[in-house]
């Protein structure tokens, strides 16, 4: 293992691939048992490594989250293929050419401008909707969803819902209910669009949380989750996972110690880890991230709490009794991440933490 | 101009080009004046197009932060680098590797332990100076500092501070006076080397908001910057620039509205912006950035308020009583971001807008 460890010069992401296949094939039993097809969200990973790994090799059903990655995930074999952001018209053209090469690429809106846009290029798309207030989306018994269905006309290809307020639960109970409520609000639209004579082959709901934590699929023909191939500290923190579970490190070096201070500085700042603060409004703020030795193993209480842009200020949890622990300038550190979708958007590429090989997986960049 | 907003796919990194080199002739006629050379950072841009700018076509002395920018700076034949990034020892090969091929590559440490890996390469080196207590160095009147050098012996080549602190100073005299203590910093430590035996050829100080502010360089040889050639909402927010210089925006489209919650939702989630919230300390909450329209024309009081990946939320800033602009679906916006070098990290290439001409410039990625 440790020569993958000490190969790239520092910051690199390393993927343990041991983890990685342990938290796929979690959620793949789970919706097997369930008998509902999961379209992982590849804009986590945006690897068509990871992606295959999904499918045993294969290419399955994929959700996207810009049209670079549905062009890509095409190049590689994939023709099942949704794009769950809403579709701006000046994009149409990428999406007819993508259908134009066989790839049944679907579009997401919630508009009747969108629609009328959707429905004249002959495009298919899923109509947004809004089960609890975070993003997009319509009503799902709103008079404007039958709108936007009567201009997509025969182009209707069904509703999705995304549990935004999932992120914010923190109890299994409150887990269950939000997933109960993604479901029961697809299904509510789904039923208004059939009662208005529609057709609609899709009822697609997801999130990591939800699609770990929903017992009912009634009415779904697919569940969407993204993260869940490498977890995170969010997701640890919300339950979802331990923090055992996540696949997905920063390896840095340090290079000083400021010990009147408290700290030690790593050469892993924000070009390395990303910006995101995600647990800093979770009952336990990780900083930028919980830090671990190169073997993994997490330091108790040793946070990193700084960040310029290629600075690591790491330093014990503010209120810790435990004492800095003294770790030689050149020493490997790996970070734990808040937002493992984030700090993947730093980095080109995965090196692979396998007992077999040494593996680079690249990324799909830009839009 | 329009041609080039007009042009790809949003999200994507508009570069005004007069804004761009207004800023750049701004701090150069200031240094100038000064007498004192520039070795800008290029850890901003990342780009060679813009890194010529700064020297009339040329190649002079450049800053970097990480070994990947130093390798493709020096293929493009800038010869005179400082990493300004506290050595690792394990780096030092690639240190070597460019100092064969000819080029000045100097490097930076605070620790005994760093100076006798880099004295044993024979590779010169900065001693790095805290001044005000915000990442690494070593007091400029330390005996530390000292032992660095008699570690370092001929290798010495100098001394280097940075006024973090400046960041957070919001007064003209408030930045006047990081400047002088950073100034001072610098020069105390040459001193301190100078009377225990040292030569100390290089003294160099610098960042964007004191390089603006600065009015004494006695004994400074050399004033880096590197946010300035863009600006952003932070450095405007603490009075180094105004609005209107800010050259760096993100073009978004508009794909939705949710009425009954005061939102605009684009395509620019924080994929395209960072999660940098810079402007959450200050003053003045920025949100993820101010809205402009197509033509760079800001909307009083409309921010990006929320972001999720490829989703950003804009919304009447809070406490505002402007209402919530009427705004198609479809229509382009540019976002003024908090912090230009972490919006620019989530591209790969910046569209120029210039009267004369379409470009796209691309940025050094990786360590």
């Amino acid at each position: 293992m440790t020569h993958v460890l000490d190969g790239p010069d520092t910051p690199f992401l390393a993927l343990d691939e041991g983890k990685l296949d342990a938290n796929i094939a979690r959620l793949r039993d789970r919706l097997a048992r369930l008998d509902t097809a999961l379209r992982p969200h590849v804009k986590t990973a945006k690897s068509i490594e990871v992606a295959r790994r999904l499918f045993d090799g294969g290419a399955g059903p994929i959700t996207v989250s810009t049209l670079a990655e549905a062009e890509a995930f095409a190049d590689a074999g994939f023709t099942d293929i949704l794009y769950a952001v809403g579709i701006s018209p000046a994009k149409l053209g990428r999406v007819g050419k993508l259908r134009e090469r066989g790839v049944d690429l679907v579009v997401l809106l919630d508009s009747v401008d969108q629609a009328d846009a959707v429905a004249g290029a002959g495009i298919p798309a899923l109509i947004e909707i809004d089960c609890d207030g975070h993003r997009g989306g319509v009503q799902p018994n709103s008079p404007e969803l039958v709108k936007i269905a009567q201009k997509l006309g025969a182009r209707t290809r069904g509703v999705l819902a995304h549990a935004g307020e999932s992120y914010f639960a923190y109890t299994p109970e409150a887990l269950a209910a939000a997933a109960e409520n993604e479901r029961r609000c697809a299904v509510e639209a789904a039923e208004t669009l059939r009662a208005a004579g529609h057709a609609v082959a899709v009822v697609s709901i997801g999130s990591t949380p939800t699609a770990h934590f929903v017992e009912d699929l009634t009415g779904v023909t697919e569940v969407r989750a993204g993260n869940f191939v490498f977890f995170d500290l969010v997701m640890a923190g919300i339950g979802v996972c331990q923090v055992d579970d996540l696949a997905l490190t920063v390896v840095t070096t340090v290079i000083g110690h400021q010990p009147d201070k408290g700290w030690i500085i790593t050469d892993g700042g924000w070009m390395a880890t990303s910006r995101d603060r995600g647990t800093a409004s979770q009952p336990v703020d990780q900083g930028y991230g919980l830090v671990a030795d190169i073997n993994g193993r997490v330091h108790e209480d040793l946070l990193m709490t700084g960040a310029s842009q290629e600075h690591g200020i790491l330093s014990v949890r503010p209120g810790s009794t435990a004492t800095l622990p003294d770790i030689p300038i050149g020493t490997r550190l790996r970070v734990l991440p808040n937002h493992a979708c984030a700090t993947a958007a730093q980095h080109d590429r995965y090196h692979v933490i396998s007992p077999d090989s040494q593996r680079v997986w690249h990324r799909v960049r830009g839009w």
